[in-house]
């Protein structure tokens, strides 16, 4: 209901403020017996976090998670798994600049309409650091869905398009670049491009494609929880946030 | 979770698959004390069945809905509002051609997967006509929304666009038209492009669009439950259909 | 939340004022391919209805449950299962006696309250004839959970208790007798108690045991939904009614 | 769905096991604006720990609550409120005795059966310890709902009872012993009692009196989740526990 939880047997609440004391969540319906590698799951937050290339925004942001239930002895024991990750930039800099008007293209002004509070230190509720609950939740959700391979991947910048088919693409070569196009020479082209655009002073959008293979026949469900519409309501709560 | 109940605080469930008994629904939720003009519901099923002009499909469906709960004395009580829709052209007929094939472009193969069920007399569950429940249900709400204005129409099929921007638009002649495209010049067009192709034994597609006015401030919910997802994932439903 | 649904994965809808024009529900999630025993279902009906026996209040409700989805070709398909169950004495009669004064110990002044509108027709919402579309789903429910057995039964009214321990009854013979005490013994005696007290124009309380057998260990859920819990709350559902 | 959540629109999803990091929830829908006592918080955090006198268990649990979000500037932000309360006593230690035998009592066996998976620690999951989670979000609940006011209060030890009507009571005696009785008398002998007990090596059953004050009129939905059910069901969550 109030927006800060999703799914139903396999369900996530999210908590934190991109400058508050910590973001995490509670998951709950996590299969029993799961061995779980909590190396990839870092892995996954590290690939998530800002400041790791030269192309991207340079916040520096250590997403370290903790876990503090729901495993033990190294695997899921069926009970929530809570996390929280905690900010360590949280510095009580001064704001006074900011204080006082609404940033373009942020959410400050709605938050403030609908709760009666500004959050003026960042992003608040509504910063992209709060999708790292969800990458700390698909981390494991991955390593139980083993058949399901999911895979996503940069297949335009600007005008580059990405012009081969997913069934000629090598998947293991997405991480090899920082543009994470899984072809060396499109993704050589796009950082090209990229840091164009940026000596500039400015942006350019693109394209991410996502392919999921082995999905069981009929998953979804047939008149509104359709896997079509699910997909979509959830590309837009990962992209409807300033990046 | 089975894909049937639509929405939290006004909360719709339905029934009914296209050549059963009837289709219909349990509206919880809805306000008590608001006076509902039955006539005016009627009158949106009537503009979504099917053959009602010459450029549309001919199936017939006179959608009659029967109130059973929830109203008294012409005002809604605040109890659930159960309906029906009888179906009248539920024919006992020969279905002995189709029983063996699945229909192409339809969920028939994807039913008979997840269920182990097929029901071969038509659409079934995932026909356009359980569209017809929802009607009803949104029929109500905007009784009570009366200050948000909700208008959809037509604005392109194939090539031909409808050039003005919709602050330039008299909603009121949206129904002035069997295309549903509220500039009578460019409707016309539309009309008869549809009859061109129509001669040809073929079909073509359009763009609907819908203007909400009046949307309070910070209406939907902050992270996963956002509106823009929520309009995402409700086009999907209506629209991820055979029409 | 509006109070009218109940579960998550087999999930029950219900709508209907006792004196509207029908009650009834929909049932979501229902597995697919049971065989359904429609005539089972009415017998279960038949047993709720008032005015089977001298002992018992003598309304007469006629309960015949019409389907209208979620079963094709005499079994579930998996889709939602829509029933109703028309009021056959819904008459327009007159209610002026009543229309100003709220009836003693029941709900309506509460509704008043709350939602602003009064059913003086009668028990409204919360008429314990609401309970007949949960007799539905029940009686579904136990077609396919046929290896756990479910049996209740009278075991005390007034100071007459039945003395036995549940191992040494013969359930087959609750229907025996129209107290539903499956020792026909007690069920005599507690048969002539009630209608000693009735002919002094008084009625009495007794208790209902409920015996659930083989039930799967770590049925119910660990914290919030434990299955005590769950049974604890429906049998204030279901009793929490007048009768 | 998976039992650890709580609540619709003011709704607490928890985490954490007896002996694990950390037990702790998230809390979502507090309504903005609150500004929040977190001292009234611990207050009450401490109340509920073991060992605060000669007469309960001697278990040592300093509950110190860390917020992580949903606060800024002392005042609730309609934003998810994380929490974690740190076990400061998780030791390392030898659980060899136990490891390979159940507890009797304990929900041990029937984790195993349903996870297949057994938490040897202590109580695991289903610990009395998990309930001060709920102590933290009822804390904040009381600090907004500071017009009903709810006292709980112990009425009857084996089978001393406190003979006063409620109305009779003065509530701000109830902190002054530790029985938590609010008439000096009846908690002085009550634990006189409890302390002859325990000498034998003995515990002592009692009842717990919870008056709610200042109730609106039809709090509660109408039929499946009425007052009286909810109140019920979450009598079971929180007594159905070791204490």
């Amino acid at each position: 209901m109030a927006g800060n939880t999703f799914g139903n047997l396999f369900k996530l609440s999210t908590f934190g403020e991109s400058h508050g004391v910590a973001i995490g969540g509670v998951l709950d319906g996590c299969p029993p017996g799961i061995e779980l590698d909590l190396e990839a799951i870092q892995n996954d937050l590290n690939r998530r976090k800002p400041g790791q290339s030269a192309i991207v925004t340079q916040r520096k942001e250590p997403d370290t998670v903790e876990f503090f239930s729901g495993i033990f002895e190294g695997k899921t024991s069926g009970t929530p798994i809570g996390f929280a990750i905690h900010n360590t930039n949280q510095k009580s800099g001064d704001y006074s600049h900011i204080k006082d008007s609404y940033r373009p293209s942020h959410a400050d002004y709605v938050y403030d309409q609908k709760y009666g509070v500004r959050d003026y230190r960042g992003g608040g509720r509504s910063s992209a650091r709060e999708t790292a609950s969800r990458v700390v939740a698909g981390a494991i959700a991955k390593q139980f869905l083993s058949n399901i391979k999911i895979n996503a991947f940069v297949s335009q910048v600007g005008n580059l398009k990405l012009a081969k088919d997913y069934k000629d693409l090598d998947f293991s070569l997405i991480e090899s670049n920082p543009v994470r196009c899984p072809d060396p020479d499109t993704a050589s082209k796009m950082e090209s491009y990229i840091k164009e655009v940026r000596k500039e002073g400015d942006t350019i959008g693109g394209i991410i494609t996502c392919v999921i293979q082995n999905v069981p026949i009929g998953l979804g469900e047939p008149v509104f929880d359709k896997l079509h519409a699910e997909l979509g309501s959830n590309v837009i709560y990962q992209c409807g946030k300033r990046l």
